[in-house]
């Protein structure tokens, strides 16, 4: 395992208790900086993706994503957006599965890897891979310039999220977001969606603002992190693009305060985890506008009947409130496409105040390598 | 919640403490009946799929696989087998997440749904669903004739496995995936690939006697199953088309034996989970021929120093020894294509194991319905 050349003490926390923390907080000005001069009121610039991006992106008929761990999340979630702002297929894998299994490979598509360092092995591995299997092109999420990913790929857009320090990935997280709701616009424009990339780059612009609004909730999530400090399980369900926010938020979860957080998509609840349900596992849905919240009525009483909690992060557009066994964070409501993006951020914070109540390593988690540059 | 019908009862156990033993014995029979007059030596009779089934399969250029919790894992698998024996792109999704998202449907897509029952509501949702949006066609595995998704679908291949009375499914799928084999035999054959569809059917023509003799590893499962009784967590790791197996492995023992067991792709490890492991969290490997194993060599060391117990289901092939912390189950080799059916069986008895120490409701797991009728 190789850690990262960095060190910590040579970085400046700026007041803040962790870096995490600090890299939290940052999000509102990397995403900010992240969209700088890469777009119009009304769209995107191709020159954001460098010269020679205009060709391959209309050559472009499919996009498949990869990536590891977090940046894999940032994947799932642009899927959801690909399919329905663009209407371009769209496939998302883990870079160590993707690169050892055998591939039928539709012509015209373009492989879109994700990595916050640039030099994770697997991602690597599988650029390599798709270069020999006939891809497009390849176009790289990368925060690291002179990294290795960005020197092999055909385009790359930068995420400027600034060092981040922390094990767990935070800002790196939501600049890919940034990055892949630019690309995503890129194609809608291509494929005869200008409303679509209207929205998405609208959306773009209140991102800055919508993270720095749901920062506020830092108080109140600290207050339930209390809950979860004793506890060895968590559930966290989404669905849609919410479902790898799920996914996010038991990742966090798991990395720094060490309890067994699974995040599921909220459909198979029934095919299986709600066996797990009682008082002991706690169980966090993200359900912007209810939508998921009703799906979930028939699993909830036998959730609280059980003495199970259930904590959920909503629009505040929801309405919902809160009863025994049953907590409700009313999160600032944000336009559809960002959503996912604003919800990361309570469960981030979630995480970080666990963590720190657990008394663990926050920046730097046990077994875990920043950038994982081995197989 | 919906419960089935039938009164278990009603059933004979046929001398078996649980009906979900009876079903894992059972299944070298199932498997065989589900082979039974839809292929020759060499090649997959296309009439075992009903009249017109020649015409929808050349006319198909992608499957989508939609399915709910086990079947979805069957689905993850067929994948593998599509890509690797036919050359035919193949995208799987749980149809909760697939009914109610944005599609990009490439022309040509044929869906593939599978369902025990044939009345799992998501299932039903996402087939109409399918066919506003254009699909090709709807092809279905399903094990009940008479069921709603048997009478919406334009094929059905029927995997003759017989009443399945245990919730936890087991002969259900590993019938799925003895017809999904057939079904990527058939498409091989159609894209140029005679040599595919000869390994495939040479495959599933052994695995009946495969399935037999890794049923004679229950004595030592069980004795493994000691070893699990008292812990609260497990991770199961796979690589490629072992990953749902390992997936399905975690399931089983979610269901029945309410330990917080997790599937992970194993190359993952080092993107969060390895934060988990301690003396606490067992480790299940499915490592056919040892190549995942190779691979986790440097997260072993770490996982062993931790006071952590990793347990290995190995091709015997592999010649893997047993070591301090380091428990290898030799499993009987097989031919590649049934290898992740093969593996699945010893994980199968585990979970039945340990929830019988631990003295659950095998056949009726707390809060679990047989069939997911209701959202």
């Amino acid at each position: 395992v190789q850690v990262s050349e960095l060190s910590p003490e040579a970085v400046e926390r700026g007041g803040y208790r962790h870096f995490m923390l600090k890299e939290i907080h940052e999000q509102p000005a990397a995403v900010a900086e992240t969209l700088e001069g890469r777009h119009t009121d009304a769209g995107v610039l191709d020159a954001a993706l460098g010269p020679g991006a205009a060709g391959l992106l209309d050559a472009a008929q499919r996009l498949q994503i990869v990536a590891c761990g977090t940046s894999y999340h940032a994947g799932l979630i642009a899927r959801y957006w690909a399919e329905e702002y663009a209407g371009l297929p769209c496939e998302v894998e883990v870079a160590s599965e993707f690169r050892y299994r055998s591939h039928a490979v539709a012509p015209g598509t373009l492989l879109l890897v994700i990595s916050q360092s640039g030099e994770t092995a697997d991602v690597l591995a599988a650029l390599r891979e798709a270069r020999r299997l006939g891809y497009a092109g390849v176009l790289a999420i990368c925060n690291v310039p002179e990294s290795s990913l960005v020197r092999e790929a055909d385009l790359t857009l930068l995420t400027r999220a600034g060092p981040e320090i922390g094990v767990a990935s935070t800002k790196a997280f939501t600049t890919q977001l940034t990055a892949l709701l630019l690309i995503v616009a890129a194609f809608a424009r291509r494929r005869g969606r200008p409303q679509g990339e209207a929205e998405l780059v609208r959306s773009a612009v209140a991102l800055p603002g919508a993270i720095e609004r749901v920062l506020d909730l830092e108080e109140p999530v600290a207050r339930i992190a209390e809950q979860f400090v004793d506890r060895a399980h968590a559930l966290f369900l989404g669905r849609g693009s919410h479902f790898p926010v799920a996914l996010e938020g038991a990742l966090k979860l798991k990395e720094i305060s060490y309890i067994h957080a699974e995040g599921y998509p909220a459909g198979e609840l029934k095919h299986g985890p709600l066996a797990l349900v009682d008082s002991t596992m706690p169980v966090v849905a993200v359900a912007p506008h209810g939508a998921l919240l009703e799906k979930l009525q028939s699993n909830l009483q036998e959730v609280r009947a059980r003495g199970g909690q259930l904590f959920v992060f909503a629009d505040d557009a929801a309405a919902l409130r809160s009863a025994d066994g049953f907590q409700v964070v009313p999160v600032p409501a944000a336009p559809a496409p960002i959503s996912p993006i604003v919800h990361t951020l309570p469960l981030q914070l979630l995480a970080y105040h666990v963590a720190v109540l657990r008394g663990t390593d926050v920046d730097k988690p046990r077994n875990l390598a920043k950038s994982v540059t081995v197989e």
